[in-house]
């Protein structure tokens, strides 16, 4: 069998030719040959054009709901076969827990971003940020932002420590903004990025050109790059540094990269309250979770000087109980060695580093540990990487070192404080953090850390007594939320929900009349072309429905009686609308005045048609405003105008939302809204 | 005289120690001396620190909507002084039409975000981005994203076309985000700067430490800037490139570059119609005001072949009829000189460079042109940095240098094209511009070109006939839309409102309970503590009003004939309520149900307070979603919650957002929405 591991371009799948230099994965446990890894002779400028343009014509066929679709079809599948992802995962260390962590992660993305993409962009393929800006008195000239895809390719440089959920973080937004992907995942790991990419073409799911991947190095590909590109990478601090250097001017670079993160135990949380015991538990997750081998990880423990010892007796307990080290495969193991040999050297070399710098060692050793082999005896594993989870203990005066070094493993320091800004003083010295978390039932300590630290993290995670059991973890960036922090953690963002979708879209300011704003943006305004041609919108399914057909009501008085016999009926009897006097002393009002639900209940009424017809329900209403208040005598009317038309791809309905305008008698404005309905689309 | 600009750093005014080297400052128009500019000997370190630990603690002790306040009353004594700055400018070569430009545009960005800091930010120290996103089932976990200031300084790096408008484009939003400033001048308008800087000083409304303005180079400051600090650069592209190698890891570098913007003459405008005019006037305006120099101004109009001639007679027409170059002092002058004979000889360089290129000069000459000197008389003015308006011509196969060149003055060149396609591949050829116009009133076409061209824009401007006359014009951005671009742009963004603030601020994603989240962000998130000590919430005013304040009130049946009344008191006789058959023919109704306007009117009965008190108006109501229908005899029950108090500064009442939440009989959520009240201070 040959083991050199294919890559996917050009719409296939590609070889490199026999007898070219390989590099060699091994299987972390037993040093075992699990594949070769060589990208030599690929045509890495035809994969970009291929990318340019097939992927960017079949991503463009596709609205953003089509695309969230197809990613949650992408998630179901890889469902089904995550058996075999779990298994091969066991090559490059992973525990159960670790590719739930990696495979249920990363499947996760594509499910948050399929159900996302639907429920919060429009189905269109442009995306509207923030409301229409009016730039001229008479509203003839507005202004607007409109993100539009990116032109190019997004090439992801992956690290080896999530070779599925990795490559989603990135893929799942791009995609979703319709822009194709090359991915180059780490070398150790690059398997089981394979493995999943298979299964993906082998599901005939995939756009033609939306998703490569090459099997190996990338050289060259800076210079091949341009604008309208973009480079998504994950790793270290100094490789970041010099990619981002190579980056030709016009080509995003977003960089993520591990950081030295802190988690705080707050000075309430003493041995014995629960969020003590909370702090412990997610500690030892953190530690040897992955191994160790996350970019959010504990890096350091930052505790009351006087809880060091504690702190150091509770873990030694938790990992007496709960630790199993030795190879995945074998029963009951609970964390895994690390992804090779190499690692464990540069991790070996990092502690020596933090222990030449001061720190003790106050929990495990750099000795090969025993571990439990596959075949369940236990004993020395020489050809497997196995570290043993490791405490390193500083005080508050601890050099730079224990803030900048990091062995990425399961290492972390332990460092004492003695009040709460020096707390947070010790978080900052990290220079910038992915993640900090703070265990604290005391919102004032809470409060004075996060002011603190905030401006030097991308998540700051509060664990008190009401979340410990609901956290989702110190080291689990989730979809919904931004990934990413400044300074030393790469100054990127990841993640964050349709924030990521907009990292691969152009943000352009568009100026121009409501006809062409219109025109470009599939949305209607106000001051754009209307059409009543005589049929009540609301007769209109969504095959016939446009932007910009109007209903424009009759015209109805509001009588002091009306107001009467709402305030009774509802039992609203404010004095606004009941007391001539109180409500002429109330700043806003000229006397009593309809109430605000009179007159949108009244507006319905005007605009309703009763008959039963496409329009199936009224489900919400928006951005409501009372502008002109309505006395007793005035009359009102009401415009209602079909704004925005988003048909659902799963239902044989969709959402319209209306633009609703009531004007008084005098044709001044009394309220403005948008109502939200479900139509047919028959 | 002393001419050494003086500089304003640690809180006062310093000045080189007398007979350094310095850079002189001559009038554009006369060549007489101006100023002498030397920063030598100034302690930027010192400067650094004033504004890390001065600087961010007068801002942090203010509010967004202080801050806001602040920059509406520095725009106030601005305009008051308005004369001395449009005098001043005249040395600079700045006709008035170029100084409304300059300093009426700068007034207004800070009148604007006087505006917009007290509309759309909360009047708080923290900024809330996108809702809370729950992160478990039970409600005990939530995430929410909240952009905190910078804790560093701002250094903002200027070019000298807009010593006004420049530094304000990017002090406003920092200083609204509560970050200082430290301004570096471009040289030759530096006077300027200084002026304006010294007005604000005197007027005593500067927080200490917010900004101070350096009169000179910054040799070494990009060693002295760190994490947390941010700069802003506004020049050349190759100087941007250079500066951003510099820019230590952290440290935010944002770039505005001038770039090769085009504006597209529509193939529907020929000439004779309204579009084509409105082209032409636009183009003459774009060429001559401060003339040429803006990085926004049109370098290539394309338009179709067939009109080249037309274009450039109709050009040459307005310019014989409006063009009076000389010496702004002089009456009647609608064009000055460039701002130095420096760039005199850059800009007949670079048109020089066009030419052997291929160009053919069309209009105007590189030739020292005739003008009006101040004292009326016309004839050479040869230490004048005069430049004639040129147009040089190129055909669609145009070389590259067409697209790259950029005569920084008034010079365009002219491009002919065939098809809209190609217009628009000639447009993306510029690598990424700030701006592209697009004069047509045909849609099909402006969508073509849009859709094209807009991923290489950081703004598109649409001139069609409706808005040919209110249009703010292709060359000025507006502080309500972003200002940047990508590519040869230099691929930042500044302005677009509240966008900009946000450059300055980290965002974090914060996870929780809810009541920490509270804690940290001041808003009331469903799950969290509520109060309800028996006194109506409605009876208090902000000045004892707390987040998290609650009524709860009884509960009120919905009969059938609730639902009649209102039908036929309302006109609302949709069958969804009156038709028991059609209504459960419906996917969303189990039969007849009640109106939503009725739920939230009987709603408000259930929650209003009548006698008058501290709750003066229900202006509005937001995010209002209808969730389990209610049918007759169901009974429901309103939770109406204090999430949100934003006191005015300047009014004797503020906002107050309540949460509202339906539920009915077994406690299904029927209904939730947004209550927007203003509520008296006392």
């Amino acid at each position: 069998m040959d083991a050199t591991l294919p890559s996917y371009v050009d719409g296939d799948w590609w070889m490199p030719r026999s007898g070219v230099d390989a590099a060699v994965v091994r299987d972390a446990s037993t040093g075992e040959e699990v594949a070769r890894i060589s990208s030599e002779g690929i045509d890495l400028a035809g994969a970009l054009a291929y990318a340019r343009e097939a992927g960017q014509r079949s991503l463009g066929e596709l609205t953003f709901h089509q695309r969230a679709l197809l990613l949650k079809q992408f998630a179901q599948v890889l469902t089904e076969h995550k058996d075999q992802l779990y298994e091969l995962a066991t090559t490059a260390g992973a525990t159960v827990r670790d590719s739930m962590i990696d495979v249920d992660g990363g499947i996760g993305v594509l499910f948050t971003y399929g159900s996302k993409g639907r429920r919060e962009l429009p189905n269109a393929h442009v995306l509207l940020d923030g409301p229409a800006e009016q730039l001229s008195k008479d509203g003839s000239f507005l202004g607007r932002h409109v993100y539009t895809r990116l032109p190019g390719v997004v090439v992801q440089i992956n690290a080896f420590n999530f070779p599925t959920w990795g490559p989603f973080e990135k893929l799942a937004p791009a995609f979703l903004a319709g822009v194709p992907t090359l991915i180059k995942p780490a070398t150790p790991t690059a398997h089981l990025t394979e493995a999943w990419v298979r299964i993906l073409v082998d599901s005939g799911l995939v756009p033609d050109g939306a998703l490569q991947l090459v099997s190996g190095p990338l050289p060259g590909v800076f210079e091949l790059l341009r604008l309208g590109d973009a480079v998504a990478f994950t790793g270290s601090a100094s490789t970041a540094a010099a990619l981002r250097a190579q980056t030709p001017d016009g080509v995003r670079f977003f960089s993520e990269t591990d950081s030295i993160n802190a988690s705080v135990l707050g000075p309430d949380a003493v041995p014995g309250t629960p969020v003590f015991d909370a702090y412990i538990r997610q500690l030892f997750t953190e530690l040897t979770a992955k191994a160790g081998q996350k970019c959010t990880a504990i890096r350091r423990a930052i505790v009351p000087a006087a809880s060091i010892d504690a702190v150091v007796e509770a873990l030694r307990a938790r990992l007496d109980e709960k630790l199993v080290l030795g190879d995945p495969r074998a029963q009951g193991v609970t964390m895994g060695p690390l992804v090779s040999l190499a690692q464990t050297h540069e991790v070996i070399t990092q502690v020596d580093h933090l222990v030449s710098a001061g720190g003790r060692l106050l929990l495990g050793s750099t000795d090969a540990p025993d571990v439990v082999r596959a075949d369940g005896t236990t004993g020395p594993a020489p050809d497997g990487a196995f570290v043993a989870p490791m405490l390193i203990g500083f005080g508050p005066d601890a050099p730079d070192a224990a803030h900048e070094v990091e062995a990425f493993g399961p290492v972390s320091t332990v460092i004492g404080y003695s009040s709460v800004a020096e707390a947070a003083a010790l978080v900052n010295r990290g220079g910038g953090s992915l993640v900090t978390s703070v265990a604290t039932d005391d919102e004032g300590v809470a409060r004075e850390l996060f002011e603190r630290v905030a401006p030097y993290n991308g998540r700051v995670l509060m664990l008190d007594s009401a979340d410990a059991r609901t956290s989702t973890g110190h080291g689990s960036p989730v979809p919904h939320l931004v990934h990413g922090g400044p300074g030393r953690a790469g100054g990127g963002e990841e993640l964050g929900g349709i924030r990521a979708v907009q990292h691969f879209m152009q943000r352009t300011a568009v100026q121009g009349s409501p006809d062409m704003l219109t025109a470009l943006t599939g949305v209607w305004y106000s001051g754009a072309r209307v059409h009543t041609d005589g049929e009540h919108p609301f007769r209109k399914p969504l095959s016939r429905l446009r932007v910009g057909d109007r209903f424009a009501s009759g015209q109805r008085e509001v009588t002091l009686d009306d107001i009467e016999t709402f305030a009774h009926f509802t039992g609203d009897t404010f004095y606004a609308h009941m007391d001539q006097q109180a409500a002429a002393a109330n700043p806003f009002f000229p006397g009593r005045v309809a109430h605000g639900y009179l007159l949108i209940s009244f507006a319905a009424g005007l605009f309703v048609d009763p008959a039963p017809g496409p329009v199936l329900a009224n489900y919400g209403l928006e951005d409501l405003r009372f502008v002109t208040p309505v006395s007793p005598g005035d009359a009102i009317r009401v415009e209602l105008t079909a704004k925005q038309i988003t048909p659902r791809e799963t239902d044989d309905y969709g959402e319209v939302r209306w633009d609703a305008v009531i004007r008084n008698q005098r044709d001044e404005l009394v309220a403005s809204y948008d109502v939200l309905t479900l139509v047919a689309k028959q």
